[in-house]
């Protein structure tokens, strides 16, 4: 996620600046463009590369999230870490005046109540993953309250695209189709996903960078359609051509929500248009994999 | 609040272990019960003592909070010890099947959208000290869902009583009445507050305790009574009998909202029959001053 916005922001004419710690990301998704930004490599829990960083800057993205979080992690550094990182950019956005766009996510949510889930869904997240998320959204809201900060959170929801670090399904079926092996689907396959393809996550968040009147809302980021697991094997076997099976694993326990998110409000106030279709994300991701047979481990035959 | 929990608690029977690193609370404060309870000298930042302390317990109680957020500290190791400190006991709570009562506050809420605030009401804390308590409270209900944690949610409203180290408004009223120096109400004087006794506090979590079915819920704790700060300051005098002048400094910025608390549903739940009053709460703290004229810096006269 983070190359691409900077791939975007660096096209845009923007002054750059990327602190990572290169945990699960990789300096070379930043090839072509590391000689149009500034590379601060380092942790925010880091609080005076924090300041260095933030010095004048007009605006702070912040889409730092431990992997190992994400994975379950339940070492407290972890949590800790992440607090640590955002509050510091908090205040130097706030010393700034910089505006804040928070990457949230729609784990916050939890299991649904209703579909399709707007921001007024009530928040009950059943994972640490969540609940630290939401918990960063309070800080933002707390802090826009009592020190003026001016903050945009964006709840994103499953996010896919080349050099995802995570292997999401959409990109695991890819591989497997391309690999002629079979996808497995767990569960019972009517389990359903608003994939989003990392181009429209990349918009959202240049159009929040251009919006400072959305400081004060949450908007949820999503691509236009949601699909079911199943619909999903079989679309992806579609775009590959492949003669791979796929197989229903209905004793093997999943995460059988509908995630249909409402992506609305933010296509309103962001002026986003339509996002990238499914088949199209799929197909430009096949693409990418066809040409870097090596980014993941296993490697997908060309 | 604490010393107070482990008055009730040893005088009920139980075994209570104590984790304190004294940084607002004072030793001094569990004279009288010292030897029939085992002390922990430490932080709860520090994982091996939390361990230490929470082997083999049947419930774990947290109401550790600096004091310094409180007051608005925007150091950022404030944040982060308070969340290591809690996540570190919710997983021992895990680890030993306890039950975890989590103290949080009214502060959560932020500005009243109705009153009375009941526990549906909107989540929208206003200052870093709330939206710290609410991501306390999403780490409870995450790890709830996800590991089982069988945790209460106390919200407790403005707690006022003997050995508080805050100096709350009931008890500086108190203490200018009895010094005879004019109780100064900033303000319209009509905002209110839900002020509870300490004793209420002590209740309630001593039946949540008892009251496992409860895991899962978030109970208001308040008094039955709310009230605005001009009426306080002439019950004040009245329960004191003192001469002082009341001022309404109404060009002095206040927090002016009218924090009345819904307390009904754990007084259902907890079965906690009436609070203290007002009045009763207030002659108390009255002469445990009077017994206690050097507690407080500045002394009040006997």
């Amino acid at each position: 996620m983070g190359s691409h916005l900077c791939e975007a922001l660096v096209e845009s004419g923007a002054g750059v600046r990327v602190m990572d710690n290169f945990s699960s990301g990789r300096v070379s998704n930043l090839a072509g463009i590391e000689d149009r930004l500034e590379l601060f490599d380092g942790s925010v829990e880091d609080a005076s590369m924090v300041k260095n960083a933030c010095r004048g800057v007009d605006a702070v993205v912040h889409a730092a999230f431990p992997m190992s979080m994400r994975e379950r992690s339940m070492e407290t550094s972890v949590v800790v870490d992440y607090l640590a990182g955002l509050f510091n950019l908090l205040k130097e956005a706030i010393a700034n005046h910089a505006l804040f766009v928070f990457i949230s996510s729609i784990a916050v949510y939890g299991d649904q109540k209703y579909v399709p889930v707007d921001e007024n869904h009530p928040l009950e997240p059943v994972m640490l993953h969540g609940a630290m998320k939401l918990s960063g959204e309070f800080l933002c809201r707390a802090l826009a309250n009592s020190h003026g900060l001016k903050a945009i959170i964006l709840r994103v929801a499953d996010i896919y695209g080349p050099r995802n670090t995570r292997i999401s399904v959409p990109v695991r079926f890819l591989i497997n189709a391309l690999q002629g092996v079979p996808l497995r689907v767990f569960g019972s396959g009517r389990q359903a996903r608003t994939y989003t393809y990392v181009d429209d996550f990349v918009r959202a968040v240049l159009s929040a960078l251009q919006t400072p009147s959305a400081a004060g809302m949450v908007l949820n980021i999503a691509g236009d359609q949601a699909i079911s697991l199943y619909d999903l094997a079989l679309l992806v076997k579609e775009v590959t051509g492949s003669d791979s099976q796929v197989i229903l694993e209905e004793n093997v326990a999943a995460d059988d929500r509908r995630l249909v998110i409402d992506g609305t409000l933010a296509k309103n106030v962001l002026k986003l248009g339509r996002s990238v279709t499914i088949r199209e994300g799929l197909i430009k991701m096949r693409d990418w994999l066809l040409q870097n047979p090596d980014f993941y481990f296993g490697g997908v035959p060309s």
